[in-house]
């Protein structure tokens, strides 16, 4: 992990008044540059092998620069570069995955956000200590197959985006489920509906939501569109379907808007204050978007399954704004409050609080 | 119920350029308050044991001032005090449901829309004697079970929210999910997509789509999530879960935005046009919000299973204006047309026409 | 088809600051109108016995004039009487439909898009031959139904708006559903997320996303809601109710906002420019709007079942922009786009490359 220290002497020798806002060129760029621009940074596209020429159909999203590299290594080796250009960097899921976790940690360019909290994300089990310590209510793990006395979600260890779930009802099911050789993980499988929440948490920002330090905002919400499980009813059953050689994936292709019921607001934001609290002694805290996935029984429950602690793609629907954050500021994105945090960073003189 | 005379009286005695909207904080309150503010109204906010903190994350929704109660009948007690800071309550779902209606009714704090209309809306059979008398098509009810010869949905009486609820094909599976000594209700299950239209009636606009008297708007659309049956799919049939021990339920937990087929347009202003007119007569007329929940089949009828007198959650989704108010006034969301109402009965002297 | 000299020598008689934009009254028609009517058009509604009173409830969009016809016939009888206002009709899909396409391709009055594009649009045969010579992957065709190892869509010879569709996974399932006496046509079921992505290609502007001429934008996207489908499984299983009588329509009764993952944008796009460069060769481009009808599997592979080649109902959620639209200009919709694209066609003197 690169140290804090390394990192504000960074900061220290950087011109604040030419920061450049970089991310990578896919997952939620759009909206970090669109951003990015309309609170008046530079803008710099990092393109590992992707394609660029898409920006050009979106003139308000499209960066100033880009840097090509074939490879995540390259772009080690281009750290200098972009310290020399006062890069901030917005990591988003798609950036840490591919750069992987572990290389992330030590990059020596000023990232927005703690990385510290990559240990505590990446790590099921660290993940469910953080969670249930903070008081959440999340699905109970079955450790013992056998024992399966419900719906069950298993999930193979390493699985990247939704490949490798499936679900079981009892025993037998799970064991035609499952793919040998693999290691697994059971986890309970809470009927309701999924709600993904966004929040974003300032450490610097003292009007809202206050927590015992900073505020908490809730910028908006979706549900995730999975291939093929989000479409695969048309056919038939799930049950139906196996019988014939199909099998459920859950696979993200995209975010569909919703808003919540308007008094389980009050519980989203007990559970936020209770995430970021808890993340205060366990390493010092989630700073900027975090998105609490979650689902709302039949009882209005709130069973959370997991938190990303970055920004989520959910957010992609709301690139103008949704009706939460449109009580904050008209047409608050969640790109445009990352930017809008590196300002209030640089005018109050607190970037070192913000970026890791 | 309160006499329209006492309202008159109260609201004669009003200082006009000092009008303060209320409602309770849930529901609809944040799109209630944010619109009252945007049209220059001062705002507060009824809590009644509910934790208000998060309005502080809402800036722009947030109420002036609280009232803090802890029970229905404290609030009642709070009736002179509100009447001496010029309160116009704006009842929303729970609020009515939570007060009662019987007592809601009888409150002499003057309250947006027509009382009248929570008889015909709270009485299963008076609600349908009203729509079928306009002329609206509505799910048919089958009296007797064993005669069951299509989907049905067998509602328990007096059941909240979406618990209790059923499904059933035929008779067999009737008795399967039937919970003895509940009374319930049989209604025909019909085949389609369901549509929510919040539409708006104002005895006091002259410009716009012109009823016997006043006009008819049509602001926004939105779909139910409920939970559990809206996911239940991914674990299999409702029918295999079923022998599982699981039955599907229909809380509502959020709501989805949706727009019609711009052809259905002129059925549903057909269909509102009908309920409204119909009210002149039973109960001298529903005024301000209201919701026509329906299903569209695949032959494009329009079934209405209930109307909402008030404004409903599903406008949740567009606190900052939809495909369809946009047409009227860039971002107008219902929450702020009842404020525009409001000041529009001030400004013509016709508050009585809209307060009771 | 008329000539494109015939079409070029009456727009060159119209008063280019009077043109007047005119559609039908139905689909898509209030987006058209208030694009136009934003961009300083006159607007003209054409009613084939469709009510217009509608259009009184959303001001911003109702048109300057109505032509009330009772008859396709009729209409064309006011060539004329068009041709003297100065009429560009912008052509959706019901107008073109209803009047019939061959009817359409012979009227004389000026028409925005390329009407060549319709006899590649209509025949199934010669839309896939355009698609599949663009190098974009379709579900695969199936000549013997006795062949059938795998799911597939049924669809009968000239059904409208998804009626007389049908699934069968199997040969058995297959004789089971088809009607006798109707011709069919079988196609692969690809199983993923439906994105029905919107497109415009303009040939005369130059700024943006560039093919070999003009420049290609994407606009909004969204899920269509088919009646029954989409609300079947809360029923039971589309096979259990077909054991009940039940059968699985796919009617459109409205659309639904959606967003896709980021990197599926440089897909959409290459598939977008690649329709495109095929249009050029085979009939002389298509203009203005189109959706590309896609499925997108748990491979994150792209598929295209249809493409439509004029302005989709798909749009109508983002009467006031999109996530996407939002980033070439604040609040666009492709009603206003192709507004905008008759301006500059005027504009730059170049109004006989967009109208046909």
């Amino acid at each position: 992990m690169v140290s804090k220290d390394k990192i504000r002497r960074i900061l220290d020798s950087y011109d604040k008044k030419n920061i450049t806002i970089a991310t990578g060129c896919s997952h939620t760029s759009l909206q970090i540059f669109h951003g990015a621009k309309l609170e008046g940074f530079r803008t710099l596209g990092i393109s590992v092998q992707q394609k660029t020429k898409m920006y050009d159909a979106f003139p308000a999203a499209k960066p100033d620069d880009f840097l090509y590299v074939d490879s995540y290594a390259q772009l080690i080796d281009m750290t200098d570069y972009l310290i020399e250009q006062n890069v901030i960097v917005v990591p988003h899921g798609s950036f840490v995955e591919y750069m992987t976790p572990a290389i992330f940690e030590s990059w020596e360019v000023p990232s927005f956000g703690n990385r510290m909290v990559l240990d505590w994300e990446a790590d099921r089990e660290k993940e469910r200590e953080w969670l249930t310590s903070a008081g959440v209510k999340m699905p109970r793990i079955i450790s013992d197959a056998q024992k399966i006395d419900r719906p069950v979600l298993v999930k193979y260890h390493g699985a990247k985006g939704g490949r490798g779930f499936f679900i079981a009802k009892d025993y037998p099911e799970f064991k035609m489920g499952l793919e040998h050789a693999k290691k697994y993980h059971i986890q309970e499988y809470v009927l309701g509906t999924r709600y993904y929440v966004h929040f974003f948490y300032s450490p610097i920002k003292t009007e809202g939501y206050k927590l015992s330090k900073g505020v908490l905002e809730l910028l908006s919400m979706d549900r995730r569109d999975e291939s093929n499980i989000d479409e695969m009813y048309k056919l038939g059953s799930v049950e139906e379907l196996k019988r014939h050689g199909f099998f459920p994936t859950f696979v993200v292709t995209g975010n569909v808007p919703i808003v919540a019921r308007e008094s389980l607001l009050p519980k989203f934001f007990d559970l936020g204050e209770r995430i970021i609290e808890s993340s205060f002694n366990l390493f010092g805290g989630l700073i900027g978007p975090f998105c609490i996935e979650s689902i709302v029984t039949d009882q209005l429950d709130v069973v959370v399954f997991e938190v990303s602690a970055r920004i989520v793609a959910g957010t992609n629907p709301y690139i103008s704004g949704s009706s939460y954050s449109d009580l904050i500021q008209p047409g608050l994105s969640t790109g445009r409050r990352i930017a809008q945090e590196i300002k209030l960073g640089v005018e109050k003189g607190l970037l070192h609080e913000i970026i890791t």
